[in-house]
């Protein structure tokens, strides 16, 4: 059958600040403020100093803002914060404009050092230290990973031991693996680390828990029994001092334990409220999820200004053409248009994923509510937006840097400092890799709760083969409810849809459903078939690894479209519902294979998705300009851009 | 129909030395001297070292290896070389295990200012500065790129206009964007350089032709007219000194000149052996060919440093598991084979198809053969395998870097620096996207030889038409001729063949003709319709693009199973078989919705793609270390790669 697909009508062009408030949503003013910040001449970013100038060009920055109240926004405001952890978020993600090496010292102080004795630690623990936290006279650390443990954190080495006699806990590195690494702040201004150590309480082992211990004193000499050294340079985030601890039997009173989920009492009587020891493990680092949702964010604005940079360039740069005439613009060329669209199309999405992610941890934090449900699938959408959004950074930054040519291998022009600093956020808090699997992981058991979070494999799940099959089943019966809604709506089959949305949507949604249910099905059938487990998993990783990842480009596109639905009517709107699906249309275009081989693309409809994405594209080619201003990045935040532009 | 995989067998291990010898052919004695050279802890990469420190130790380093005659080894006996092509390359590419500034500095003075005088110039210029070229006494530059324009070279704006009355040329730089720009050994050390310019003889402009243009005197001063600004620093490469160059009416004699494909005779009369202009220009710019074979040859080493370094990693590092039992390897996991080991099997082939490369190029150089036909696949293959090669590059290091977690992250593991300094081999010595369409272009046009080189938009061919017609027709025979041994062959249609590499092949092939036949016809379709050739090119760029891109799949492939075929049997042939089984289905899985949309591939063997790929993944995995190790990158070049290994 033949396709015809509309040649698209060209499109009033969005107004970027009308665009960029619908953007900005409901923290424009934080955003702004930061923006303000960002843009004078001295906070620009730092990316030619020395490494020991650039740390302490980080420093001050951070001190500047705490001392103005910016960096701690979601902390209690009688510690120095508003209680507002979607301000505190949408401020870090605009950070993210200027030197990430200052976003990520303020993440390490305020986001996880500060969030472990906010979230971990009780009242004695709030009131000895948040304000000093918050206004950064106390600099500390978050020591979780070590050399040989870095997303198995069950298995860190570090123990903790209570000597019940002098009422102490022993902070001891038993191994060389066992040192911490790559720890921020540790090298040079950290003052006392919340140190994740196995805890033994006579003799007993209770798992990891979080204590706080002083590393250096007030003058800044390392601690005894402590040893400290410098990580050194890195690929990048110079101005970040990362370093690796050791401790040497280092003796904290018993009130260093971090106990909101489980108290030490003097006479070594261990007590938590969570009874699973996997639970409570599992609950403790929950407070990871903001330092995810951050990171997320994060990454997706330093995409922006990268696309800026890039698509500015490709309104300027002229090559080739027709003999005669001025040389065209190379974002008059095809491959132009789609290496850096579909990028920004994929950006907006993420964009407003984010935002909506936002918006429920800051409702979870905000309700106190404790709904275990509702967490792991908040948990869920955090780690899988968060590995996508990452490794979309790393891809989109260099496709930017490529697309500027030689001008983009100039220090000047920021993609140096953009690919290299941002490098590192597809490892941090949580590896994609092991994210996805998490992700994939949740849905595989239904969310339960008690089968371990960080543990992607899910061990324990091998053993619990009733859940796969849950999950088999409903799968199996939602799949069979859309091929029949699919056979009986009128229309459904007509090609000419290919562009609409809600068209698009659905076959994202039966992708994940179709993918989950066949991951289920094969685990379940190898476990029922007694085979080992480990191999069961290593043959269907491939596949488990795909039900996390093509969940988030389903989600991811929900939210997306919520957004445009949201948007009043006119120009803006027009361009965001031709981005959506664009976002949408490029993804299935990406998976073209998977959608023939399971019977929902013919091979005519597919390849009438290739033409629709061009076509996207070139509707989209005339406010290509407009899309990227919408994202209101600063000047002061684009570099050399002028030299970009090829004078 | 069902599709059974068959189960691979357990190989025995490749012996890494033997297959070492069988990587390094030819030229094993020449790699081997590099190899022992860089293993000298004085000559280990120069990352952590300042700006200016770095490009002092650059210099050092490069005068030190032609002192010793090991850099020029292209270059005739009588100048100090050895008249070597094949045996310079791989000794440059064996240099890009090393510190990549030093690579690309040599690269500059012997390969790009050291060519131009040798293959642009005569014998005056060759007896005059080839030897003080070739041992390093005048350090030059090649100044072709400006501000303004890179790839489109027939657009330059400097111009060089003969004063017959002086018997002088006068080079020029009319406007600010023809500053030359990025231009190596400029900043610092280059006391000549090879200028491309407009020659203007008695007002006539004669395209682009390559000056001697001296810059600094034996003092390092910089001349008087010539004004130079320090690019500073860049993304990598940071000792490499790049600089911009300006021209104020500097005068250089009649001799100046390189002028073997064009004379100036002292009257001002012009006079060239190549009556076509644009062939002229073609002409000059084929001596760039050695340049791209050289880097595609060095990101492949590049690559080979970053595969041993994670591959190692992933031998050592434990991660989750079985509980009760010792944490599995990272190399046990699927994700991480398919990280790993299909990157590896590209590079596998990828090798090959640049050993076959460099001894063409050998071969065109040593007969003096000046086949055009001969010379624009020559010089189609070096632009294609460049692209892919350095793009791969890019790609495989960054998977390298993540699969190394943290430890991936420090500057010592090596990661920051190959990112770094590869990363612009994507742009220079032709910009990927561009020389993949002049591939495509000259695949389109039969090679003709008077349609343009870089002008990858091919705007001559637009107008030729009949050009595209002999494609569409010779395609269309070919593919039905395909279609029709396919029904006749007995056999073809097996599932179970698909581990075969002569069936993934064909497929190859038949994708590379079906895209090169529709991409024809759509041109035709366009041009012959009378629509405007610029729109025409635009809405069939992407499919143009494809037409190179995998065209260069199947030449890569069929590369890789000669030497297959070549090598001894024994379990080295073993395992270049399944690799070359790994790069052959990988490239299919990875567009296996292309061949479903084609009719090549039903969905069921499509699945099955994806199953076989998985599966010869866990065939290689128990000799993967020997198969890194058979790269033979000296241990020296490898960093600090016990701390990646967790301790």
């Amino acid at each position: 059958m033949a396709v015809t697909i509309p040649t698209p009508t060209p499109q009033t062009a969005a107004d970027p600040l009308a665009l960029q408030r619908f953007l900005d949503g409901r923290y424009a003013g934080t955003r702004d403020a930061v923006r303000g910040w960002l843009d004078l001449p001295q906070n620009a970013p730092g990316d030619g100093l020395t490494l020991e100038a650039h740390r302490a060009q980080v420093l001050d920055w951070a001190r500047e803002l705490a001392a103005a109240g910016r960096t701690a926004l979601g902390f209690p405001v009688e510690y120095g914060g508003q209680g507002d952890v979607g301000a505190s978020i949408a401020a870090f993600e605009t950070l993210a404009w200027g030197d990430l090496s200052l976003l990520v010292k303020i993440g390490v102080q305020f986001g996880l050092f500060g969030g472990a004795v906010l979230h971990l630690g009780t009242a004695t623990h709030h009131e000895r230290y948040l304000a000093d936290i918050a206004a950064l006279r106390l600099p500390g650390c978050f020591a979780m990973t070590e050399t040989g443990h870095g997303s198995n954190v069950q298995a860190l080495e570090t123990t903790a031991t209570y000597d019940a006699a002098a009422d102490e806990f022993v902070i001891h590195t038993p191994t060389e693996s066992a040192r911490k690494d790559y720890i921020g702040n540790a090298a040079r201004d950290g003052r006392m680390a919340a140190v994740f150590a196995q805890l033994i309480v006579g003799d007993e082992g209770r798992g990891v828990h979080a204590l706080l211990v002083p590393i250096r004193d007030e003058q800044g000499e390392v601690l005894p029994g402590v040893r400290i050294e410098d990580c050194g340079a890195k690929l990048g985030l110079d101005g970040v001092d990362n370093g690796r601890i050791w401790f040497d039997h280092v003796r904290v009173p018993r009130e260093a334990l971090l106990d909101r989920y489980a108290q030490v009492r003097p006479d070594g009587t261990y007590f938590s409220p969570i009874e699973s020891s996997t639970k409570r493990f599992f609950t403790m680092l929950g407070t990871l999820i903001q330092g995810r949702v951050s990171v997320g964010g994060a990454s997706m604005n330093a995409t922006k200004v990268a696309l800026t940079i890039a698509i500015r360039h490709g309104l300027e740069r002229r090559q080739f053409g027709v003999p005669g005439e001025p040389e065209a613009l190379l974002m008059d060329y095809r491959t132009h248009q789609r290496r850096l669209l579909i990028p920004l199309a994929h950006t907006y999405a993420l964009h407003f994923a984010q935002a909506e992610l936002v918006d429920q941890l800051h409702e979870a934090f905000s309700s106190d509510g404790d709904g275990d449900l509702e967490r792991r699938e908040l948990e869920t959408l955090a780690a899988g937006v968060k590995a996508v959004s990452t490794w979309h950074a790393t891809s989109t930054i260099q496709e930017c840097r490529e697309a500027c040519g030689g001008a983009g291998y100039l220090a000047g022009n920021r993609f140096a400092a953009l690919k290299a600093d941002t490098d590192v956020f597809t490892t941090f808090e949580g590896d994609n890799t092991v994210l996805i699997q998490l992700a994939a992981k949740n849905l595989l058991t239904g969310f339960r709760d008690d089968l371990g979070e960080l543990d992607p494999l899910g061990t324990a799940a091998f053993f619990a083969g009733q859940v796969y099959e849950t999950v088999a089943e409903r799968t199996a019966i939602r799949e069979l409810l859309t091929r029949l809604s699919d056979d009986l709506r009128p229309g459904r089959k007509d090609e000419g849809e290919l562009l609409d949305r809600e068209t698009g949507l659905e076959l994202l949604r039966w992708r994940a459903e179709h993918t989950l249910g066949g991951a289920a099905r094969r685990l379940k059938g190898g476990f029922d078939a007694g085979r080992d487990p480990f191999s069961v998993l290593v043959d269907t990783q491939d596949h488990v690894f795909a039900v996390g990842r093509v969940w988030v480009d389903q989600v991811v596109g929900e939210a997306f479209s919520r957004a445009v639905d949201r948007c009043p009517a006119g120009p803006e709107r027009d361009a965001l519902d031709t981005l959506c699906s664009l976002y949408i249309l490029s993804t299935i275009e990406a998976d073209r294979g998977w959608y023939q081989e399971h019977g929902r693309l013919s091979s005519t409809r597919s390849k009438a998705v290739i033409k629709a994405v061009n076509a996207l594209c070139g509707r989209l080619r005339p406010q290509a300009g407009e899309l990227v201003e919408a994202f209101g990045v600063p000047e002061g935040a684009l570099g050399d851009a002028r030299r970009v532009e090829g004078v």
